[in-house]
């Protein structure tokens, strides 16, 4: 098996640098969208055989270094009880909100064999289609992103139903924040024991607070989270967007892997993690839209900077785009192998 | 008059922190909302009597040591040949957006005095309504932001469109940025001369860019059109929305003053800008639906952080929310100048 994505997070010696891309597994794959053209969104998550099939395809494809678990960060929270929705315009729909203590009381620490039992199975199906191919890392939302969706009811601009409840009945967020902890808690370590290498965690929303509300209301949780996965002994990556005001408090996570969005420098970000750190990112989404050599430059531009880190994995510094041109994929990924060699 | 501000803009000794508040004549205020009963946002932008009274509003009821032009940041992009709409819903729309080299070639360079007449009539009914009070700022979008509404349309969740131009045809990219650059020197220079007292640019969207990408496409721009500008003898206000990863290269702009948003610290801010910058900001907008006491705490964080720096005037660090209590905006001006004083 191609080891070198689990070597980089464990900070070992390395041929050559590994990637992967969030979202991988999308609509900028005609093969994805195919299926996709037959099934919707949630049943497709919740379907193994389909999602293990939709997370294969850009092992295949693009010949990146790890596969990743195809589901949405939504679908626990479906299991705590919220109706869960996508809209193709909006994204993603929870028509009752959580904005009180009663609400928070009503929400189910879900047992994932019981409540997500195809989680699991579609794990143990890409373990085996895996085998001779490249790891696999499963996923969660972070505590405090699927908050937001939770209390917002979907996506938001300002936040502000969230750093209300914050603000204002700090014991709501908080009994809300400790019911997440153990339900993602409870979700990764299922998926580690179900066969998972890797795990991702996602704080696409921390980047919208003050750093002393993120040290405050944020980081606590994810501390706890993240060391009572650790001892399932699989690297631990924590993404976190927008993060170029908070990674002095991200530093404190004790994830393995801190994955960057692209607004920062990735240099930057390394002085200000430490370079013991081993470092995930940073590309432009829409880099990938920049004629080929461009790209290239781009990359190279990347890899040389995180020389200086204990490690490095190239990814996007968010999602793909749906938009994207797979030949610049393809050609991404084949920039990083050939100028990520170390031999 | 009341010169706090304009002090604070040239690094002087105070005698307190002076405050004023992005959109500070708006939607949360009841007597705003009165005037806006009777006519919509755009013809309530171009009637001089109207913008100067709404203008005049949080000079009295908050006791803010600035008042801003009442305006909006697409009403000379409006006078460049688009057509501008707002919706209350989607906000700003412009109908055919720029996204070719004949687009660009049709954009007109206004005649400020010609096309634009009501600003500067604006402006000359507020100095004289001002005279005793405080000083009145003028403002423009910067290149940039101005640049993303006109490819864009309106605004956008990922700026394809305009990094697509950017990194495709940046020719016709820089093109349009020429014209905005010329477009936005003539403006402000007319505010002046018409009496505004000092100016601030607002590059809402800079921060959605790689610090390479923003020390290329966008700071040649800002820099021509802020030493252009220099000459009219008035401070100059920078404002950077989401700035905590390019501040580096902010710091290059040649501002007198530079604004951030509350995504950073404003101490780490103060370290990568240095000591002798002038530094606004930098409340959460979201802050102000504390509690009072709790607020006092965050505006006195700020206060003795920014102490450091060669000035500081306090501001939110983005846009007041329309849903925004007004007793707790008073709560916090007279927190500013009672926690700020500086003898």
């Amino acid at each position: 098996m191609n080891d070198t994505f689990l070597k980089a997070c464990r900070g070992e010696n390395l041929d050559y640098i590994p990637v992967w891309i969030m979202r991988q597994a999308g609509r900028y794959l005609p093969e994805y969208q195919a299926i996709r053209a037959n099934v919707d969104f949630l049943t497709l998550c919740k379907t193994p055989k389909l999602a293990a099939e939709v997370t294969l395809q850009p092992v295949d494809i693009l010949g990146v270094d790890a596969a990743i678990l195809f589901s949405d960060i939504l679908v626990p929270v479906e299991s705590m009880g919220m109706r869960l929705e996508f809209s193709d315009k909006e994204g993603p729909v929870l028509s009752e909100p959580v904005r009180s203590k009663s609400a928070v009381e009503k929400l189910i620490i879900p047992d994932i064999e019981v409540d997500l039992p195809f989680i699991l199975e579609t794990i143990s199906i890409l373990r085996k289609e895996l085998e001779n191919k490249v790891p696999l890392i499963g996923f969660s939302g972070a505590p405090f992103t699927l908050a937001t969706y939770m209390i917002e009811g979907g996506t938001s601009k300002n936040f502000l139903n969230t750093k209300k409840m914050m603000f204002q009945h700090s014991g709501v967020f908080d009994y809300l924040m400790e019911k997440l902890t153990v339900t993602i808690t409870s979700y990764l370590s299922a998926q580690i024991k179900a066969g998972a290498q890797a795990v991702q965690i996602f704080d696409t929303w921390a980047g919208i607070l003050a750093p002393f509300d993120y040290k405050k209301f944020v980081l606590p949780y994810l501390k706890k989270t993240i060391s009572d996965i650790k001892k399932e002994g699989v690297p631990i990556i924590y993404f976190v967007n927008n993060c170029a005001g908070i990674l002095q408090e991200v530093k404190k996570s004790g994830a393995d892997v801190i994955g960057i969005d692209w607004r920062i420098d990735i240099s930057d970000a390394i002085k200000k993690l430490g370079k013991k750190t081993v470092v995930q990112g940073n590309l432009d989404p829409c880099a990938l839209f920049m004629p080929k050599e461009k790209l290239e430059d781009r990359v190279k531009d990347i890899l040389w900077k995180a020389e200086v880190a204990n490690g490095h994995i190239f990814n996007l510094g968010h999602g793909i785009l749906p938009q994207t041109p797979v030949e610049n994929v393809i050609a991404m990924v084949e920039a990083v192998h050939y100028y990520g060699r170390k031999s």
